[in-house]
């Protein structure tokens, strides 16, 4: 059974603060500190250049590809950290299209934009005369045909948290034929995810959500065993060469997930990552998310109950839904803006939804029932009228 | 005058090391101590998803890019820090391509060898069938024809230190209708460059070398500003669209340089580059040049003095060569073994080069002929048949 109460105590959570958006960004660990004086004191400052080896950074995308491979049932050695999620998903989005002479790659609007900005980028650039096809969530079972070559979704969707059955949507993508890039980014830490289970071809998912690495932490990209050494690069990094530091002149693949390596890697961020996932020692997923269910159940029931203006935009059903829960409200972004000044961060979406992130490791009932209440007090009262609340800012 | 005693004393050495390698990765800055317990405590601590707007992170690659812009010649608002020099390179070599219906992309061998494969893989999958030719970089002004659309350079080789001559390259490719690409990653804080007033189209460089940064510093690009608004985009992540926090479903780039963003930025490495940069602080590059050569020529001279068994294969006018001195000795691999062993820290790059970075913000006439006499007695000796150099390892 996860000690909860221990997993809490790795963090340093904002005073005064109810932080439910650790979907956005997770919270600072406590071992950041620790491992910050080590890498800037210990490996970068005492042994400069000779770091990469004596220190083993050359090792870190690999290393923490492995730990995160573990939390989302990949295959140990065909994970890689590094780079951004846009990268990662254009990297397995080019992998899974050369696989195919079919033209068309089915989508649908619960991808986060960049998904489809960085797939427009890739039809309207890339060789092969490749189609994006982007279609409702609810439509994509009936759209997966023949003219399919590739699936890529996200399984859960960032505005609503509508989950989509990866084992199911996956087995019928490969009875037609059809390759599949998973998306993870509000799934890895947040739910039980089994890639290897569902036969997934390819994921790609980000680190500073809900595994906690910190704000820029790298993404990482998950390659079927299967497919890994024949996988298609675009992206041709030094990294990823079969010899980098053979200096040759024309690039040779490297062996299995190797390939997805591109530049230098960022090692400040995959230090304090590293200590990110220290937090995850002894915690089971499957008891993440039976106390995720049962915190957002909970946050449901307390919401609608007081506050009718509020419409749940995430699925009833938990089995549906990833590990947050958003409502809809015409005026949502004042209010969102009235419940921060009250110290409940959560985050609002366009164009009107209110998103708030269950995680279990640091959150509990107390602060679920404690934003509920603030949210009642802030709708009740009007206060999201006030003129502070109204003027629009940048969001992330 | 640049105060070189003042530079100094704003890093944090290493204890027993002549460090000769501040072309490959510089060393800890001393308000990177700062830095960090700032972003980790003050603001992703206490902000944690507020911080993109309360402390600034969103506009860390453009603020960031403007210090770096006044370090290597170009116009403010121009820059852009974030992901790897590799895609950086990607990104600026298919804007400029698709400039052009001429099929040939030319470039030479003093390239790193990431700049080639990330330009093969431009090349084999990007529409256009491109052509990369790739000449010795004596033949680059006679490869200059009207079949060449893209001139692809680093301006610095990262073996011999031989230096291209930006401005009459770029007039001369000018001239024909070529647009140009500059690698900067041995210029950028190294000797003086000017982006402006050669009229360079694009240039990309990295921040780990010359600019201290650390391991895994994000890169830089230039888009010139008769460029940046129709500067064509392939990797179209969410920042780099004109309203990102629309969400909105089709990909539109943003004006100028910000176009050229991509996914989430590293802040955690962008909080200790911009501790780096601060080590710029009243430097003149003209004054930096100038004890470069001078400590560069001395070094020359003293190991071509005491040791005629290695070759110089850096040019012998400093007009024509970088911060770095490089020699050609067979045995160079163990040679540079037995160096470290020794604490004189410099690089080996295959097949017999021994290569020795000049950081003047750090290092001075001391170390230079410190160094020296370690070469001496290391060849005098024959040190480097000791069994323990000569066993290969990996090194960067």
């Amino acid at each position: 059974m996860t000690d909860f109460t221990a997993t809490r105590a790795r963090f340093r959570l904002p005073q005064n603060t109810i932080y439910l958006d650790g979907n956005s960004l997770g919270p600072l660990p406590r071992g950041a500190e620790a491992a910050s004086r080590k890498v800037l004191f210990a490996e970068w400052g005492e042994m400069v250049i000779t770091g990469w080896n004596r220190a083993g950074w050359m090792a870190l995308p690999e290393l923490l590809g492995d730990r995160i491979a573990g939390l989302i049932g990949a295959e140990a050695g065909h994970v890689m950290v590094g780079d951004t999620l846009s990268i990662r998903l254009f990297q397995a989005l080019a992998a899974a299209s050369a696989m195919t002479d079919r033209k068309v790659i089915l989508t649908d609007r619960g991808n986060f934009p960049s998904d489809l900005y960085m797939a427009q980028g890739l039809v309207d650039h890339l060789k092969g005369d490749k189609e994006l096809r982007i279609v409702d969530p609810g439509e994509i079972e009936a759209s997966l045909t023949g003219e399919v070559g590739v699936l890529m979704l996200t399984e859960v969707d960032y505005r609503t948290g509508r989950l989509h059955d990866m084992a199911a949507l996956t087995a019928k993508a490969h009875e037609l034929g059809i390759v599949t890039v998973w998306d993870l980014a509000h799934s890895a830490g947040a739910i039980e995810v089994d890639l290897a289970g569902a036969r997934a071809d390819f994921a790609v998912g980000c680190t500073y959500k809900y595994l906690n690495g910190g704000p820029g932490s790298p993404a990482f990209i998950y390659v079927a065993p299967r497919h890994a050494d024949s996988a298609e690069t675009v992206l041709n990094g030094w990294l990823g060469h079969a010899q980098p530091f053979a200096f040759e002149e024309t690039y040779r693949p490297g062996p299995g997930i190797s390939r997805m390596r591109v530049g230098t890697p960022a090692i400040l961020q995959m230090r304090i990552l590293e200590a990110a996932l220290d937090a995850w020692d002894g915690v089971s997923m499957a008891d993440v998310r039976a106390k995720s269910i049962a915190l957002s159940d909970r946050f449901i029931a307390g919401v609608e109950a007081a506050c009718p203006a509020l419409t749940l935009a995430s699925p009833r059903d938990p089995k549906q839904r990833g590990s947050q829960v958003s409502f809809r409200f015409a005026e949502g972004y004042a209010a969102m803006q009235a419940l921060i000044a009250r110290g409940v961060i959560g985050d609002f979406r366009a164009p009107d939804i209110m998103r708030f992130g269950f995680t279990p490791l640091y959150i509990g009932e107390a602060e679920v029932d404690a934003a509920v209440a603030h949210i009642a007090a802030v709708i009740d009262k009007g206060e999201y009228h006030k003129p502070e609340f109204q003027a629009r800012q940048r969001v992330t």
